[in-house]
């Protein structure tokens, strides 16, 4: 592993920016349990990207790339389940 | 620019992921105009995060990063654009 630097400390406020960034959206489709406006197709997609982002990062030996999306892909995973939820209630 | 090789495939790959997900989103958006079940914080924090990820990217040398933010953050100002536009229509 990297040892921490100025850019590790850069990637890792990145990180927590895109990552806490769900947060809202997570309180939110908490709180409504709707999910009409967001897409099905998109919440897929990221969930998988972010998924292989961080083997990207666990290859590429890039703290900041792991930490980040592992903790996006829990947060990501809840909204996918809501969604997905919600679609299996609506036939 | 370190040279193309599996890792930098596997990172343009999840990059892509992560970067078309938005597409359906902004379409969607684009459809419907509307923006309700969105968050503002989480559009301005991601916006935010992705552009400081570019950043990194770019001092890292990083080409994966660089490629799939700085697309992912197109994508993304279009839908804040509309999210800030329907919320100064309504007051």
């Amino acid at each position: 592993m990297a040892r921490m630097n100025r850019l590790d400390a850069l990637g890792l406020f990145a990180g927590t920016l895109t990552t806490i960034a769900f947060l809202p959206q997570v309180v939110r489709t908490w709180r409504t349990r709707r999910t009409d406006d967001l897409s099905l197709a998109m919440l897929v997609l990221f969930t998988l990207g972010v998924g292989l982002w961080t083997v990207y990062g666990v290859m590429m030996k890039l703290l900041p790339l792991i930490v980040a999306n592992a903790a996006t892909l829990l947060l990501i995973f809840f909204i996918l389940w809501v969604k997905i939820r919600n679609l299996s209630r609506r036939p």
